[in-house]
């Protein structure tokens, strides 16, 4: 656990290419805690058997979750695949909804896919030295489309909560997977109007 | 002026060693428009007569004052000195004074300089690779003490709104000057307490 003292200043350091620091340690996710979320169950269950990779790894600094405060870090999405599906990470709502988050890519190739409760969808590509908005009201998930670790730098108010919940339950209405060798958008197939 | 929808989803380019955008354009603070800020205000007038060198430029992307919105940005804080003090951004406290924001330094060297209104005074060094976090409540001022531009991406809540008349009026407590060849942290002798 990281602990630092958020009613005063203090420095992290985050490497501008891997997005790894010396002073703060990551929670990592691997792919047996994620294991309803890719559209390929049988996929999931048979890597299962031999390996449990790790799909992803963020900072969490222990920031307060009081107004004011900015909670940040980074990601670390690696790259692969489960059936042709692009690895992910989980993504979630803001429990305030209202809460905008920014994500700067320090690294790699990917998207931000978004959808509101309404089901508006955007997907947005992601590319070394871009920063993406994502809007209030938005659930966001970043997918790694290339070869190499796709790498985000960013910032959210500590206030705004994880609403991971819904996503788990519902999925997304979009995903990104491989088709002729290429990133493409299609329909969930298994995404619940409940 | 750059014009974005931040009811939706978007992208901005930062260079990620300038901090410049293909997509953003810069606002810019000349030496002119920071007439009193500087400790030796002669140097700044003889200085004047020659030339108005550009002292830093940053990114407005016109971010609604909203609450859940963040703003975002990159500043790029030129070298150079007036009289033995190094260059510096204006600096401000949040009209939210409770709001804090989070600097990831892209590239250069130099200190970030934060001050709460009981006058307790915060100088952390800044280099390419380190976030600072500045704590809600601080006023906070960026200095380039190196030789190269100092290059900072940012984010701050959307509403927190700038108080700069404290500052321009009062001054910071303390200054970032160069003594026997590096630099060194001072008390202002022209600090006003109001």
């Amino acid at each position: 656990m990281n602990n630092f003292n958020w009613d005063t200043s203090f420095l992290v350091d985050f490497d501008l290419n891997t997005g790894f620091s010396k002073t703060a340690g990551t929670t990592k996710r691997h792919l047996s805690q994620m294991r309803g979320m890719f559209c390929d169950k049988d996929a999931v269950e048979a890597i299962l058997t031999r390996e449990d990779p790790l799909v992803y790894e963020f900072h969490e600094l222990g920031c307060p979750e009081r107004a004011g405060d900015l909670a940040f870090g980074t990601t670390i999405l690696y790259p692969g695949k489960i059936g042709n599906e692009y690895y992910f990470t989980k993504g979630h709502f803001h429990t305030i909804l209202d809460t905008a988050e920014v994500y700067y890519t320090l690294d790699g190739e990917g998207y931000m896919v978004m959808e509101n409760p309404e089901g508006d969808c955007i997907e947005m590509p992601l590319a070394k030295g871009q920063a993406v908005y994502v809007p209030r009201r938005y659930a966001h998930r970043t997918v790694n489309t290339g070869s190499t670790p796709l790498v985000l730098f960013y910032t959210f108010a500590a206030d705004a909560g994880h609403d991971y919940g819904t996503i788990e339950t519902k999925g997304y209405h979009k995903l990104i997977v491989e088709k002729d060798g290429k990133p493409c958008v299609t329909n969930n197939p298994n995404w619940k109007s409940l």
